[in-house]
């Protein structure tokens, strides 16, 4: 199969590279970026070697023509731009960015400030959350890949909220993730010397995953409220960590709610529940597309402290969209995927 | 005034040294350690041509003869064995470790898993919370310093307790601390390549720190139910922030909290309130004495987001020790304790 | 007296605000910037409380009426405007960037890539290596600051070069930067993750800092070649190092080195000479205006290394400015320059 | 083919594991340690998932039973003792301990100050440097890995060495590691606060890789004379860089000397030449086998700087190891060793 990536100087581009570079049922047909035509390791001189092609304008219409499946890598408002050229096309289409998540239009006007795309686009993408949506993914053109906190949360809350094990109104987050999340670009907030030996909270209760994981949510139980949401940026390259605070409504013990997650992630090659007493930590998922996932429920207090770290570029963004292009191409969920994580 | 340090080669004692070398009114009588006796910049280089001092060995009685106020920057347990010494003199001690914290003994053997110091000492101790507790350490001779999370913890929370606004429920702090927290030995779990490129969680729920927390947040409002408490280690040297989650009983508005905080802290030199939607940063204090505290009040969800940031070596140990030593002896509250944080 | 500051909202800015703020005989009469006119902390949010200036536009004639001495830290080409304008007042100058450091025009001009400033200027210009010109100092109106890797480079290399100890083709400086070096910009040089976990070297044989260095060793001793030079920015914020090697032309100990430079800097007090054996590390002058100097003559080759650590934006900028303006008024070289460094 | 690894909790042990469980010709057949047996991810929870192995006790005659070839990534010391216990059976040993390196055993007592093994090892061991050595080692059963820096240092120099291009007493190597060479026990000089935010030099002229790396340049031009070699700790986890310093004999540009290295290294599939004017950066090869190289010939100095990359955990260790294993057993030298480098 041929695939293309548009978006792919940033970082979630050049993870797809690494990851489609050694893919079993993939190949990379053309790679692309708004900016100057010139080779791929001139932006990316760990790649000489390895990828030596060259980087082409978009051409929507000739990118469908040669490619089975295109990865827009792109940041939002591109993004829905490009899918909805693609739409108008045959080709598969990933997204990772944010423009085709909401399936509400007012939401996204209020939390993204701009408009949405088209609503039709909204109401046929998929949203790509693998280990819960499957059978949908596996019929979809179009792919909404969630996002990077969106992942982590959810993946770590879903047992719980499914289940209704929880006080709805209950569920806060604390999600802290690496600066690669903020991407290549230069701004002075991410300078190294502002971002190195620091920790800043930003966006707090006004970022834009919050009414994508409430959609989530609120799938899986009707009943769930409005969250708490905040977000942290770490002095790291990699990474998140959702560390998420919940109240049941009536006690249960650490292991029986392990338990419960081990039997809901039994066919999920990618998520790792921890045993009693231990947590994940950023480092262990590392270039990887796992999700490791830890809980404790306190009886002082009633409440389940859930934590669950990915790597945001992997799992939160270029492993996740590959898994799911596997997903809706029938391949082994897992392949291309293999990756040991880097430890240390 | 003459002074004296216990636990110099810690990071906690290298802070106070780098306090007290220009504080306008203690001179440094003597220096102090259980290991051998050298020279302190041997042990710490960046003290050369500024501190020559040689570390002596303990004796209580004849430090205590020479010395009007020691501080014990040691680790729990050795410093309840010296406080025990020391109280029989009438030296003024500063200790701070966590054996002089909790005025119930019971407390102090389950979360500390240890035999407490005799029951008098612990009654005899002033909590050293400077800003909450000016009167009685006034006229203190024994100050048990605050742990570095619980400083940063019930400064953040202290007005809305206080005030009783909040559901006395609904407490949760995640807090998040450098590595210089756990102190300058070696172990496998603070190795450089361990910690870097890392966020750990630790001592979910079981931290010693829980009691103290709540036995000073009951003592602002009785009605102060069992407390969430989550703790990271951050690959950063110095800083805690803690983000905290509590439930406002009626709507108020950010500003409204924000105005209760600006009056309750009015007098306050160190502790500084952000402006509305603006968060503190770890680095913005780095350094200095200060405690930042920025906060907001989610109208979609009727909860208060308070972060609360503080250099854990200083206003989380050696700042606050010398804040308390100076209220104690009747000098002003900012003496030494003029840093500009280091920024960046 | 008076003092303001140009360039206030970068680094070498922030930090002279941090020096001046507890100066004992400066008192910072205004602060400039060619951007917006903010206070001060909106800027740098460290300094809330502390200094509470507002950020006022840049009328050289109007700050050069109300102030005795102006700091230059605005970047090269800025400074020398700006140079230029002041040198027609009788406010006394010192300036951090590069313009007035080359006494040769044409240097300038192959090294910066653009026009000097105008002549008389570079003649006036007084080069602030404090420790080696306190005489001309002392008397001048207009100090050229040196550059950071220039002061780390030439601190270490000195006492060598003048008694002529060395080979004179044989020095190489490979010395290793943190990132506030580069400034508070946004680019995508400087990005985190593009910064952190790694190490780079930019600007081989082609550092504008090499005809500073060559200037001020061939005064020293004329016989001095070409030197060797090398740049790499280092994962971390604050702080140079300069590792040297040089070949003697004839057999020394390591002992004998390390006593001429002891005698050379013993009325240095920011000068610390290590004993026999240990070396200087980066963060043991961390926030203070040291520089540590280690050496090791090795008996194989005949060649000495030396290494010289300092705060770049101390020694290698504000600390060294207020040095030099200290010795230009005839004030205590140390005063208000006594930080003890942060440590750890 | 049937593969053992002792040592594994080691972080050179733990980077077998991830190379070796894609390995396309070799299993794991038993994982080793002086530890307690446990499995093999309560010790590296990264793993969980992946390799659940357990980590058995060490018999040198099972495991030559039962696995064709030993990889030893023990500590010198250590690994000496079992290479001699495993010389006695028939398997391949890969030693990537300093012990089988040096063929003078005087060398290693001066550097390693302690005994050497038994010279007849010494003479039998292959120096395991894979470009330069492959007919050797391909005949080999025991090789000796080179050590990380000699690595770096080696494969930089060698064409300009070999072609006796350079003053062979001008040799001067400036090298950096990160801090996971220093392994992953706990000491006080890699504490994560004493590293972070920090450059430390260390082991100045006296770094036991000195021997073998003159031991080596002295094959390629017996001309050779003793080297300085200098060795600095980085605040970051994985990567070496070499920066060296060479005396051209006669003029040469840099364009020349970048044609040679390409040439000499058309066929090593893991040596990277940089175009003109572009240098690596460790991040450029972090978790792959890749050595980068580029290099600058100044005209102003007849000097020629030439820089080394490596990942110190790879090439500098377990990919080498790899590497050779493959070269002895007629595989593709690139077997199993495909990463991409992992950027950011």
């Amino acid at each position: 199969m041929k695939v293309s990536i548009i978006g792919t100087t940033g970082y979630g581009g050049g993870e797809l590279l690494r990851i489609l570079h050694h893919h079993p049922v993939y190949n990379i047909q053309s790679i692309h970026t708004t900016r100057e035509e010139i080779a791929i390791n001139e932006e990316y001189p760990h790649l000489s070697g390895i990828i030596e092609q060259k980087l082409e304008k978009i051409d929507p219409y000739k990118i469908a023509k040669e490619s089975d499946l295109v990865f827009l890598a792109t940041p939002s408002r591109v993004s829905g731009k490009l899918a909805e050229a693609f739409s108008e096309t045959d080709i598969q289409i990933v997204d990772l960015s944010g423009d085709l998540r909401l399936t509400d239009p007012d939401e996204y006007r209020i939390w993204y400030k701009d408009e949405p795309v088209k609503e039709e686009l909204l109401q046929t993408a998929v949203y790509g959350l693998s280990e819960w949506n499957r059978a949908k993914i596996a019929s979809a053109r179009i792919v909404a890949n969630p996002g990077c906190y969106p992942t982590a949360a959810l993946l770590g809350l879903a047992p719980l909220v499914k289940e209704e094990l929880i006080d709805p109104g209950s569920i806060i987050i604390d999600a802290k993730s690496g600066a690669s999340g903020a991407g290549r670009g230069g701004s002075k907030s991410i300078n190294f010397s502002e971002v190195n030996e620091n920790l800043k909270i930003y966006k707090v209760n006004e970022h834009q995953h919050i009414p994508e994981i409430e959609q989530q949510l609120k799938k899986w139980s009707p009943k769930v409220k409005q969250i708490t949401f905040s977000t942290h940026l770490l002095p790291i390259t990699r990474g998140i960590m959702a560390t998420m605070y919940v109240q049941l409504l009536e006690e249960k013990s650490t292991e029986e709610i392990l338990e419960l997650y081990r039997e809901t992630y039994g066919d999920s090659p990618f998520i790792r529940i921890k045993p009693f007493g231990r947590y994940p930590s950023i480092k262990e998922v590392s270039g990887s597309n796992f999700c490791d996932i830890g809980l404790h429920a306190d009886q002082r207090t009633g409440r389940v402290t859930i934590v669950s770290v990915i790597d945001n570029l992997m799992k939160g963004a270029a492993g996740q969209a590959v898994q799911n292009a596997n997903i809706m191409n029938g391949i082994d969920e897992k392949a291309g995927l293999g990756f040991v994580p880097l430890y240390p």
